[in-house]
């Protein structure tokens, strides 16, 4: 019987770190070794705290560090994984960290079930195919509309169909400037191109603030306004919706399976965007691509970081031929894409697909990752819990 | 101006933590210090990853620590703890645990604001008069049928009108068994007493499983059935309630407002319950209290654990009438009884308040509380972002 014999956390941060939105400043990567195997996984989360999340001292019950479950477990398959998910949800209820500590160490095992199947993941999955995928480049808009120009015209240059900006300045200084970021970036992308805008929960909950910005989104062409407001705002998205000829986009802050059910059916989205890197992992996220397939919902990814990221965040809708658009990380730093000797790199008709290698075919670069490696040492009571390796 | 000058974490557990579901095993003790002035708050949390939440390396600007929304800032009313909880839902978005660490924190504000105005929370939060509250002793399932009969009678010896059992066996052996420990509590606890069930999350998202003893909670007259379900299983509550004569109640796992109004107005609860160390603090719980009662629906607090959490999980619904019934701990560990010095007891009519003392109205016993004090260090690249304090 295969075993999960060791679950090891690399955290990796670039020598400085930003108030910047760009989540691929630091990493945590996660490596399972069970059977003689090794898969990998990677956290979008804060890596010291859900390290802390998978090494704490027990609490209670429903309070148990994510450890607990994981440790020692059987691994055959991905009812297994399943298994242990559901463990997880009991034992670490009232941990709220969990998730996003479990879906790294989900992903590797995914990883891992793949390598000893010799199968790629979509394929365990149920997929029979891994159909192409339309990346669009996702980035930060500029500080000033004119750095936003630059940036649109340089995704067209590197011939980017469909393209997305996000943050940034949007909604911390008035209308009139968000509207000329807006229209700044379908110039300099011409007219042809999908563009997509995304303004990182800057409404908090407020309709009123985001729907001024509805008549400017139409007039661009956007193909959906993401995240105007706080996951869990669903009367606000709703309320949006209902008035917007613009569909809404959200989803990324999900941390199970039901807060994407209920921004699909109560939050009126149009596009569900997953993190696999907090869902808790890929076998949420397939749950959430078959509901929004069945409902009529576009799943879309959500990666700002890795390739190794990429690649699991493709795995639960790569068999869905109509949900075609991708997130694709156009620039992160120099971190997310040295941690990987292997690229989902677009083909020549401008598309990536989920790749056809075992697990999540995608091979780390230690060495690289090594020289962005964070020594970390949490102890309790004089214990070590948790002491970052000198070696990947 | 008065500032927020420190912000201290005091981990305290027993000795030896079980794996029984009693979350007054151990505590986070939050201490703010501003304009001369202590606060005491408690988060309902496991403490090392909660203190990690406070003092982690940012990630980007959106994963932020908590610490660097809360240190340094001003505190002069109410609106300054809505401004830092706003900066925290966007500068910490993507830190789950971040919720958690703030709800210790904000209560510690509201203390510490309640003494420089020298008032009770409750009436800075707008209520003219604290209303009596009938307290339920709140306490685990026995292992046996037996034991819980045991239990009943011997809450009864103490003269509780309202008891509630939860956790432990149910749903973890068959329907037969639960429904003798149902049966065992009412006959303990006579005809008269209020009895209420809690299931803690058992029935994960399965209604037919919550749905077969629902004929047996008919008969011994519960009061509600408790978490059958994941607090994110909107559905599933709506689907058993519209199913059942026996109310249910939900909310301890709501960790933002929104969550509590979803389960109101999409999993149709009919008591909804807060935990102040959770959901952000007095301030969001006060507000799930004003629409609980705009929307007939009972707001009743969650509280397992001190008296200081006790205090502030009154204050939100201190000045609402109607909403009489409160959770009280009935057979806590002794550091949860030990680390206050002064206690909400019951009078003479069995009923217990919010306090008139300003603030929370509670004095910690700092020298007991030391003696539960857990020693934590946590160190990245090479630099202490946490050490616990040897005195408090």
């Amino acid at each position: 019987m295969r075993k999960i014999d060791a679950v090891d956390f690399f955290y990796l941060s670039m020598p400085e770190i930003t108030t910047e939105g760009d989540g691929s400043q630091d990493a945590l990567l996660v490596r399972v070794a069970a059977g003689g195997l090794l898969g990998w996984g990677e956290c979008e989360a804060s890596p010291l705290v859900s390290i802390a999340a998978f090494v704490c001292p027990m609490s209670h019950g429903a309070c148990r560090p994510v450890g607990a479950s994981v440790l020692g477990q059987r691994l055959e398959g991905p009812e297994d994984i399943a298994r242990i998910a559901a463990q997880i949800e009991l034992d670490s209820m009232d941990l709220l960290q969990a998730p996003h500590t479990w879906s790294g160490v989900e992903i590797a095992l995914w990883d891992l079930l793949g390598k000893a199947r010799e199968q790629p993941v979509w394929q365990i999955l149920g997929y029979r195919e891994s159909f192409r995928k339309l990346p669009y480049a996702s980035q930060l808009f500029g500080d000033t509309p004119a750095q936003t120009y630059q940036q649109a015209v340089e995704a067209r240059r590197q011939s980017f169909r469909a393209v997305k900006f996000g943050w940034g300045p949007i909604g911390r200084s008035d209308l009139q400037t968000d509207i000329e970021h807006f229209s700044a970036a379908r110039e300099g992308l011409g007219k042809d191109a999908l563009l997509m805008i995304d303004v990182g929960q800057i409404f908090g909950d407020d309709v009123a603030a985001a729907a001024e910005r509805l008549p400017a989104l139409k007039r661009i062409g956007a193909v959906w306004l993401e995240e105007p407001f706080h996951t869990s705002a669903l009367n606000s998205y709703a309320s949006l919706a209902k008035q917007s000829s613009v569909k809404l986009a959200a989803g990324e802050g999900a941390h199970n399976f039901h807060m994407a059910q209920h921004l699909i059916d109560f939050g009126q989205v149009g596009y569900i965007q997953v993190d696999c890197g907090r869902i808790g992992g890929i076998g949420p996220a397939k749950r959430v691509a078959d509901y929004a397939n069945a409902k009529g919902v576009t799943f879309v990814n959500h990666t700002f970081t890795s390739h190794l990221a990429l690649s699991a965040s493709l795995q639960p809708y790569a068999g869905l031929r109509s949900h075609e658009i991708c997130e694709y990380p156009f620039a992160p730093k120099p971190l997310a894409r040295e941690i990987t000797l292997s690229h989902i790199d677009r083909n020549k008709d401008g598309y990536v697909s989920a790749l056809e290698a075992p697990g999540l075919g995608i091979e780390i670069n230690t060495e690289a990752a090594l020289r962005y490696l964070v020594d970390v040492e949490i102890q309790v009571r004089s214990k070590v819990l948790f002491a970052s390796s000198k070696q990947i």
